[in-house]
């Protein structure tokens, strides 16, 4: 059976960590790009990527990464974006899609959209899906299998190239949702950006304990707190771009937390095991619900 | 080869929920005792009970099922443990060993310590194992091993008792730590209790939105959230019992917490992204700890 013709001519994925290498792996196994090419900072990150055969070049500079591309893929730290965009910008040529994978969207619109020349087609996007770890050793082709990749193209934003965005994901394995980019932001408030910053602090308790205690609680690590260390274990340079690119948001739902926390702490000191069982069923609920949406 | 003498005679478990149930398959996996007898309240629960064939008798009242005992070993919420104390302690034999598997101690060891009668060994215990899944069904003799078992015996405790006690939780896979209830109640507010109740509280904010956002939260649960939401998916009568009896640790590590959270929301605020990958990083630091810790 001949091949299919490929998704795109020239991919060009720019920051080959955890996400960008597992993409670069899908593309590979199902060959959705007549050429792939790898652009990285790191000289180490580079050769890696070749040696893996990840990629058919791979390169330094975005601005000759990104020439006769028909789908750049920004997968940097997301307050890396408003200065590559700057560079590589007047360098797209029409009819190519600039897309991303950023898991803040408001702050990537802002900052791409200046820089988006008439006929080029900026399709933002944000694949969930992850690990604790980075690096494109780190990466798989299943990564994305299973899950929901959120697009938030701007109004007018020609359908085809927003097809094609969605169609790669989809051979990925994964669900698409369309939605505003700010919308995008406060819904990852919540379900991932507030509970980062959660286990960051928590994990980071254990640092600021005398050293017997310290090693004790390492060495006791029960169910709960092992999981915020391995949610506190991602990218520190990643999380830091997307706390302080969607601050308005995580601000305020860091805001309503303590709120709640409050309750619970007041039910504890005055013996109020109604409420805290309240609390805790409905909880239970909320989890059945991510259980049968998932099965579903 | 003929089979090892049981470490019991008769080992009475009050209580087959997760872990009460998980014990009693290592119990009968490895024939460490010469009879075995479930105790619980609900019918439902022994009628299942026998139909695993978790135990050799299934009876609802604590004061005939410990008749005979040379080891009680205490598997409710344990807010229950003072009126079972009080109504078990005075028919326990001399030498029998009165234990539990409360995930406070401080607490455990008040209720417990009145009313049990001189010749009788009081060792409490915690196994420091679980999933978010309750009842007897849900337990399996592997859930144990692997993890630590913290004994928290009062000064005096005869030594043979605890160590016929360590004895089993050993033949269930875990090593056995040794530590006064207070030292165990702070540790486990750390590595646990805390966890627990910010988990509860960030998965009941969901429960606070408007609708659409409700069901775009579960559907896009990204993996913080969806690892929160499995710590409080479990069982709200256990944990209002464990937050009401470790108070005082739980009410000084939150406020801790309140004021490492504080920090992090002031640096988001002011745009300090230096202190932000600071704190991420020294996070990433535990996590390793935590990875190194359970490979030693």
């Amino acid at each position: 059976m001949a091949r299919a013709r490929p998704l795109f001519r020239r991919v060009v994925i720019v920051g080959l960590g955890l996400i960008g290498s597992s993409l670069a792996r899908v593309i590979r196994r199902d060959g959705l790009a007549g050429e792939l090419v790898a652009c990285d900072a790191s000289a180490a990150v580079r050769e890696k990527v070749l040696e893996l055969g990840l990629a058919d070049r791979a390169l330094a500079d975005p601005v000759k990464a990104v020439r006769g591309a028909d789908l750049v893929m920004l997968c940097t730290p997301v307050l890396s974006f408003g200065a590559l965009a700057a560079a590589i910008g007047p360098k797209l040529a029409r009819g190519a899609i600039l897309s991303d994978v950023g898991s803040v969207k408001g702050a990537v619109v802002e900052a791409l959209a200046p820089h988006v020349r008439r006929g080029v087609h900026l399709v933002p996007g944000h694949p969930i899906a992850g690990t604790e770890n980075s690096g494109p050793e780190a990466g798989f082709a299943d990564l994305f299998a299973g899950r929901w990749c959120i697009l938030t193209p701007p109004p007018g934003t020609d359908a085809r190239a927003v097809d094609r965005v969605a169609a790669l994901w989809r051979k990925a394995g994964m669900e698409i949702a369309v939605m505003p980019p700010a919308h995008h932001d406060r819904v990852l408030a919540i379900t991932s950006h507030v509970p980062h910053l959660i286990a960051y602090t928590i994990v980071n308790m254990v640092s600021d304990l005398e050293s017997t205690m310290r090693a004790e609680v390492i060495k006791f690590a029960a169910s709960g707190f092992r999981d915020f260390t391995r949610v506190a274990g991602s990218d520190p340079t990643m999380w830091r771009d997307i706390f302080l690119s969607n601050k308005d948001a995580v601000l305020e739902m860091t805001g309503r937390l303590y709120e709640d926390i409050a309750l619970l702490q007041k039910s504890i000191r005055h013996d109020d095991g109604e409420t805290l069982h309240k609390v805790f069923s409905r909880a239970r609920q909320v989890r059945r619900g991510i259980v049968q949406a998932r099965q579903a």
